[in-house]
C-alpha cells in the first residue's frame, strides 16, 4: 500500500486525473526514482530462483488467488477505474471478469504443462561411430520481467493484465510500471497481488510495482541488468523507445511491444450488395465502442467502388451522427486524437464522409473519412494509426488495386473480410495476403473484442508489435517468457523433476521424437 | 553453376584460398553486387507463396532430395572442402553425414506436423453475455530467410546447413550468403540444392546463392525489405553488425546469430581427486580437436584449488605437448587466434600452463593458461572468446568463489560439470546457476560434439547467441522461422486445409485446450 508517512518525506508525488473533468483528485502516489527501481529489481532477482522452483500447483493457486483478491476489492475497483479512465461501469465489470478469467486460464495452462516443452532423446550407447548421449529438454523462465500497463484497459492490460499473468505463469517475477493514467486503480490491483504473494508464502520480490508520471522511470527499469524481458502495450513511439533502450543494453533483451495497428476491414462486393446498409451500421458500432480506444479498432476500410458501397457509407454516416460521444482516457490521448483527425480531414485527397456528435471537451468526436487507392498508396501517412474512433475508407477500382492497398499496409493485429457466399472465390485470394500481414484474420465479424483463448493471437508483424512471433493474449502468451535448455547425461538426481523418467506429472512429452 | 562466360565480363571475381598454403587456387567465383541481391530477393519473394503452400510430402521429399544430391557429388565434395578448410577427410565425411542426416530429420519433422502448432477453440454460440467465435490457429513461415554460412563447418553450418534446412522445412525460401573461405564447396552444395529444387518442380527462387569476399554483400542482403529473418553463425563482431543492421531497418527483422561462447567446464573436487590426470588428457582432446575451431570449444575451466587439480594440469600439459598442431581454417582466423593467445599469455595475472607443438605457419599452437578468480572477476577481457585451441583455467579458493566466477561469465552455448558421486550435492547447487547461463548443461562429457536431435539446444543467452529463445541445431530449430496466426469464424473453404475439421493429417492438435 502507498505509505503516506513515507510519502510525506518525498519531494514528488502525483495524483489521479479524472478523465471526465481533467482535474487532479484523490490521494497522492509516489513518483518512484532510481533507488526504487534498484530495490524492486534486486527483490525480483532475489525471488527468481525460489519462484521458478515452485511446483505447478503452488504457482497455479497463486494465479487463482490473485483473481480472488481482485474480486474481493469489490465495487471500489470499478468505481475507481471508471473515474480514472472515463470508461463506463459495464465495460469495466466485463474487463474485470476477463482479467480474472485470464489468471484462471494461465493457472490451467501451468497445470497442464505443455509450456514445459518436455523432450527426451534416450541414450544410444552402442551407436556407431559414436554413441548418442541422453538428452533432455525443458523450458526455463527468462528472468524478472518489466510490464508496462496500457491506459485503454486499466484492468485486463495493466497491473494484473495479460503480460503480468503470462510472465508469472512462466515463472518470472514481475515488476510493473503502473500506467500514470490510473494510479489508484493500479495500486488497488497491486495490493491484491501483494496479498496473494503473501498468502502463497512466496517472496515479496515476485511482484513489484513502480509508479510515476514520466518516462525516466520506465527507461531505468528497462535498462536494469536484472530485467530479462519487457511487455508493453501502448503507442508506437513509446514502444519503440523501449525497444531501442533494450537493444542498446550491454546484454540486449526481448521487448514485446504491442504498438500500432489500423486493422483493415475489407468489404467484398456481394456482401456490400446484399447488406451494405447493415454493414455500415455495424461498422460504426465497432468503430465507436469505447471511444474507439482499442488496439483492434477498425481504422481502415477497403472496398471496390460500387452501388453497395454507397449504401454502406450512407448508413455509416447516419449511424455516426446517432452515436453518443464518449470521454477519452486522458487529456493527452484526446489531444492526439483531435490533432490526428484534423490532419486527416484537411488532407487534400481525403473527403469527410461523416462525423459523430460533439460532446463535452474531453470527448472524442468520431469520424469516417475516404480517399482513393492511388492517394493511399502515394502517402504512407494515410496508413498511420489515429488512436480513437477515426477510420479511413480507401476506394479501389478493382480487386487488383484492393490487394495492392492491403499489401502496402503495414503489419497489423487483425484483418477482416466482410463477405457473402458469392465472394468466396475472391476472398480465397485475399486470405494468403492477409495472413502474412496480420496476427488474426476474421470473416464477418469486427476486430474489436479479443477472446482470451488457446487459439487466439493478439500480435502480428511490425509495427503492430515489435515481435510478431508471439501473442499477448491467450494461453500461447506464456511461451514469450521461456527459453529451452538441454540437459546432457545428467544423473537423475541432478535433473529437474519433470525431466526424470516418469516425472512428467501429466505434461506432454516428446520421447525420441514421438508424442507420449 | 558459376558461368564462366558471364564471369569474363565481370570486373571482380575471387578465388579459393588453400587453407594449408594460403595461396589462391581453382576457378574464379563471382563477386555478387546489389543487382544480384535484388534478383535473388525478388525471386525468393516471388517463390514464397508457392513454396509455403507445398504439402508436407512435397516439402519433405525436397529436403531428402537435397541430401541425395549432396551425396551424389561424391568425393569431389570432401576433397574440395578439405582443400579449402584444411579440415581432414574423416571429419568432413562425418560432417557430410550429419548434414544429410539433418535434412532427413527435418523431412520427418515436416511430416509429423507438430511445427504447425494447430489449435482449435470451437465456437460457443450460446455463451453469455457474448458468444465465443470459432478460433483456429496455425503457424505461417516468416518469409525469405538470409543464411550466412560458417567457416568452421563448411557443410553442416553452411550452404545446406542447419539454418538452411530448418528455414526450408518451415516453408521459407532461402538466400545463402556463401562463406568466402570455401566458395568451391559452397558452389558444389548450392548446385545440389538447385538440382533438388528443379527435380521437385519448385520455383527457382526457393533457393538463392550469393558469393563474394566482403561485408557489403551481406549488409545489402540483410537490408533488403523482402528478407524476413536472418540465420548466422560466426564471430561476435560479425553477428552484432548484422543485428544492428536488422534493427535499423524500417521494418526490423529477427536475427539468429550464434556468436561467442567459452563453454565453461567445472572440475568438481571428488572427480579431480579420483581422476585428475585422466580428465586432463580428455580435456586436451576436446580442446585441440579440429584446431579448437568449434563454437563449443572448452575455453574456460573452473576449479577449486587442490591436489587433484595439479594432476589435471600436469596431464593436460603433457597431452598438449603431444597433441599434433592443425591447420586453421583461414589466415584471418589464424592471425586472430595468435593475437588472442599473445594477449592472454602476456596478461600480468595469467600464467602459461602449457603449449602445444608448433606446426607449419598456418597451424594454431594450442595453449592452456591459468589465472585466479580474483583476476578473472577484475578483467572482463579474460572472459572473451579466443576462437581456437586456447583455454583459461580459473583457480578458485572455494565453492562460493567458483559460483561467483560462473555467475560473472557471459551467456554460453554450453556449461559442463565433471563430477563423481561424492560431488552430487555440490553439483546440485551448480545446475540452477548453469541452466540460466547456457543453452545446454552437460555432466561428465565435453561440450564439443553437438548431437542433431529433438532434445538438443544449440543456443543460449547473449552473447552466445543474439536470441536465446531458440536453437540452431535439432528439430526445435524449425520454430525460429514461424509465427502464429489465428483465424476467426472462417468458412471451411477459406481455412488452410490443416485447420479444417479432420484435416490435421496426423499433426497434433490442441482442441479446446486438450491435446488430441
Amino acid at each position: 500500500m502507498t505509505d503516506q508517512a513515507t510519502l510525506a518525506d518525498r519531494a514528488d508525488t502525483f495524483r489521479s486525473i479524472s478523465a471526465a473533468t481533467g482535474e487532479a483528485e484523490g490521494p497522492a502516489f509516489p513518483v518512484h526514482g532510481t533507488a526504487d527501481v534498484e530495490a524492486a529489481c534486486a527483490a525480483a532477482a532475489a525471488a527468481f530462483d525460489a519462484y521458478r522452483g515452485t511446483d505447478a500447483e503452488t504457482r497455479s493457486r497463486f494465479l487463482e488467488q490473485i483473481g480472488e483478491e481482485i474480486e474481493a476489492i469489490g465495487d471500489t475497483l470499478i468505481e475507481t477505474a471508471s473515474r480514472e479512465s472515463g470508461l463506463p461501469r459495464a465495460r469495466l465489470e466485463g474487463e474485470r471478469g476477463r482479467t480474472i478469467g485470464q489468471l484462471k486460464l494461465f493457472a490451467e495452462v501451468v497445470r497442464a504443462g505443455a509450456w514445459r516443452g518436455l523432450r527426451i532423446d534416450t541414450a544410444l550407447p552402442d551407436r556407431q561411430p559414436l554413441p548418442r548421449p541422453d538428452l533432455r529438454l525443458r523450458t526455463v523462465p527468462l528472468g524478472p520481467v518489466a510490464v508496462f500497463g496500457a491506459s485503454n484497459f486499466p484492468l485486463a492490460f495493466s497491473t494484473a493484465g495479460g503480460d503480468t499473468a503470462s510472465a508469472l505463469a512462466a515463472g518470472c517475477p514481475v515488476v510493473v510500471k503502473g500506467h500514470p493514467a490510473h494510479p489508484a486503480t493500479g495500486e488497488l490491483v497491486a495490493e491484491a497481488i501483494r496479498k496473494a504473494v503473501a498468502a502463497s508464502g512466496l517472496p515479496d520480490g515476485v511482484f513489484g510495482h513502480l509508479t510515476g508520471p514520466g518516462n525516466d522511470l520506465g527507461s531505468a527499469l528497462v535498462q536494469d541488468p536484472r530485467i530479462a524481458a519487457v511487455g508493453f502495450t501502448g503507442s508506437r513511439g513509446g514502444g519503440m523507445a523501449l525497444v531501442r533502450l533494450a537493444q542498446a543494453r550491454p546484454v540486449p533483451i526481448p521487448v514485446y511491444a504491442e504498438m500500432s495497428s489500423i486493422n483493415p476491414v475489407v468489404l467484398m462486393p456481394e456482401a456490400l450488395r446484399a447488406r451494405g446498409a447493415a454493414l455500415g451500421m455495424a461498422f460504426v458500432g465497432s468503430l465507436t465502442m469505447g471511444a474507439g480506444q482499442f488496439c483492434t479498432n477498425p481504422g481502415l476500410v477497403v472496398a471496390v467502388e460500387g452501388e453497395g458501397l454507397d449504401a454502406f457509407l450512407n448508413a455509416a454516416r447516419t449511424a455516426l451522427g446517432d452515436a453518443p460521444s464518449s470521454t477519452m482516457l486522458t487529456p493527452g490521448i484526446h489531444a492526439a486524437y483531435t490533432k490526428g483527425v484534423e490532419d486527416l480531414s484537411s488532407h487534400p485527397q481525403v473527403e469527410t464522409v461523416g462525423r459523430g456528435s460533439v460532446g463535452s471537451p474531453t470527448c472524442g468526436q468520431a469520424g469516417l473519412f475516404a480517399t482513393t487507392a492511388a492517394a493511399f498508396l502515394a502517402d504512407e501517412a494515410l496508413g498511420h494509426e489515429i488512436f480513437g474512433a477515426s477510420s479511413l475508407l480507401v476506394r479501389c477500382r478493382d480487386e487488383a488495386e484492393l490487394i495492392g492497398v492491403l499489401q502496402a499496409a503495414e503489419g497489423q493485429l487483425t484483418a477482416t473480410i466482410q463477405m457473402d457466399a458469392g465472394d468466396t472465390d475472391a476472398a480465397a485470394r485475399l486470405v494468403p495476403v492477409l495472413e502474412l500481414k496480420a496476427g488474426r484474420v476474421l470473416v464477418n465479424g469486427w476486430p474489436t473484442g479479443v477472446e482470451v483463448a488457446h487459439a487466439m493471437v493478439h500480435g502480428g508483424p511490425f509495427p503492430a508489435t515489435s515481435d510478431g512471433r508471439t501473442t499477448s493474449v491467450g494461453s500461447l502468451a506464456i511461451d514469450r517468457f521461456l527459453r529451452p535448455v538441454s540437459y546432457q547425461n545428467l544423473p537423475a538426481e541432478l535433473l529437474p523433476p519433470e525431466l526424470r523418467n516418469g516425472g512428467q506429472a501429466g505434461a506432454p512429452l516428446l520421447l525420441d521424437g514421438k508424442a507420449v
